[in-house]
């Protein structure tokens, strides 16, 4: 392979992506191209119940660590089958699951027993936002939850920005909460958390609040690669923030 | 295969894909993962005619029925060539035809001598709306003219809803038009109807008017599976609706 | 392969494609179906760089020439790493370049040079336009700048339309700055430029005001076969244009 280094920084930020039924042959493609950015794949709520030949799917995944979505775990909450579930993981051989109460009720002290009693099988994901965009958190509500599930054993908190509109961190107008996001990130530690960004906007955004080495999640697949490039300063969207220092504007006047 | 069963309802719903040039690898991928939950293929508006190995793309979509657009149709027309075309479509194996007037203006009379005709040789889809924003129906012409269709010999009526802008069953706002739509439903009968539907708000909203089993078109094929999930209450979505009984809220207040 | 031949008229137009990080598979299955209708295709930005196995994405490529995006040119720029990019290219066997000031600030003047220099070994696309959508140029800001830079050697000049927000040719609501294009057009010749339109609006736009042979660029893959049908008149929004003498209105009145 012809070499050329930028001599760029580098990054430990995870990118957490999020699939909605992409086929075999398409992740084999993806993983060849960008399996050096994916750190987790999260097969989005209830998707992998629906899929025929998942296993040929997850065999194709197999180097990466892949999670249900929460929403499928609050079903399985509803229909009190989490044993059933927990088996069901076990058998397809996953190590990670997620648990959120972004769609129904689950009260905190059931949350946080869920959270350690699966945190003893599998690697626990879990999600602290309302897909409800009439629901407003405070900041005391956000980071005593997330630090509550962390201390419950979960591995990461994310943070719920509903895809396709806003809710969680996202204010009313689809703007970032950025005060709230600031004073979370610094209670409860960027590293523990990741948070959903599912836009190239909001990707920029926290790259250029947090770095490089941001926690970012629910990332399409086939913005793996560019958000590569945005962490690495390669495209004109964090461009100067990240490769000239103190981001002052170099543009033509 | 490990099993897991929630026991969920089941539903006869068509789901209607429209496909806008995706090669064949892609489409045995799809199918692969989501070909349970395809009922149909259109090789969207004239997409077919300049697409390179044509016949290789429909070996690969043999087990399901395939049609063209029917702005594809209104071109044919146009050109006077309709018995050209539906030589084509012999030669090519098609056995479903759409026909539309939703850019091009055909006369009630030879639309529906056109159904009539067509319907001979080959399973019929026809539209009803037009693609212009500014032209809105009433509740009296919209079953008027699909009930026309389906008694000159439509399999099935599609109700026009154009991607990416409002027209037809949306108002002008992108807004659904409820009682219109309602309406249309109650005199036409709900499984004579295809909806084009093709974002998730609109899928979502008439999974929850009409249920589970409301038949939906133009689903990009990449929508399929999160569209099965939405009819079966696995998406926050309509997990609500479709899995409690009522939909009654239950949401952490 | 059966045949149904609508007699269309022919087009000269460029299709100028953006990748921004497909894999092998999905770029041969691309090329399968829509080979025909691709002109040159563009690694977006610095996707290129972070693409494992880039070697074997450029083998499938081959029969295209392929270029760079500027805004990696620019980071390289930055760094002063021109040399070593030219080499890094040669070896990579590519044969086209592209060169723009759209993120940072290159002085007119070195911009022309650079222009020149890079002729030499390159076919050279140059871009104008500021990614900001703050910038506005004059008419003859464009004009002057785009025949420098076709003078300077570039074989084609591209306007900036950023993906995804409005910059460039379009105005600050997004909406295209119709008198600006027209007047640049006329002044620099449609055929040396490739006028960005990344969504179908700005194509359909184009296809309108310049007929079918204007080049677009920044076309995504799954793009190329719609936006081929937009050029003969297989799509509702250039149907009558196209198709009919004069483009008079024929809807259903």
């Amino acid at each position: 392979m012809p070499a050329f280094n930028l001599q760029l920084g580098r990054h430990v930020g995870l990118t957490h992506v999020i699939d909605k039924g992409l086929g075999p042959r398409a992740w084999e493609d993806r993983l060849d191209v960008a399996g050096d950015h994916i750190s987790i794949v999260k097969l989005g709520w209830g998707t992998a119940y629906v899929t025929r030949n998942l296993e040929r799917k997850l065999d194709v995944l197999r180097d990466k660590p892949v999670v249900l979505g929460g929403t499928f775990f609050e079903v399985v909450y509803l229909k009190g089958q989490i044993d059933e579930y927990k088996q069901w993981l076990a058998d397809l051989g996953l190590t990670h699951v997620e648990i959120s109460d972004g769609t129904i009720e689950i009260p905190r002290q059931r949350k946080l027993e869920l959270i350690a009693d699966l945190a003893r099988d599998f690697t626990v994901l879990s999600e602290v936002g309302s897909k409800d965009s009439s629901v407003e958190y405070t900041v005391e509500e956000w980071t005593r939850w997330l630090n509550e599930e962390l201390e419950a054993g979960a591995w990461k908190v994310i943070t719920e920005a509903r895809e396709g509109g806003p809710a969680g961190i996202f204010d009313s107008d689809g703007g970032m909460r950025t005060e709230l996001i600031g004073e979370i990130a610094s209670v409860v530690g960027p590293a523990n958390i990741v948070f959903e960004a599912p836009t190239k906007a909001a990707q920029a955004w926290f790259v250029k609040q947090f770095g490089p080495s941001v926690n970012l999640g629910n990332i399409p697949p086939d913005e793996v690669i560019p958000l590569e490039t945005l962490r690495l300063g390669l495209r004109g969207d964090t461009l100067k923030e990240v490769l000239l220092d103190g981001g002052e504007r170099v543009h033509a006047s």
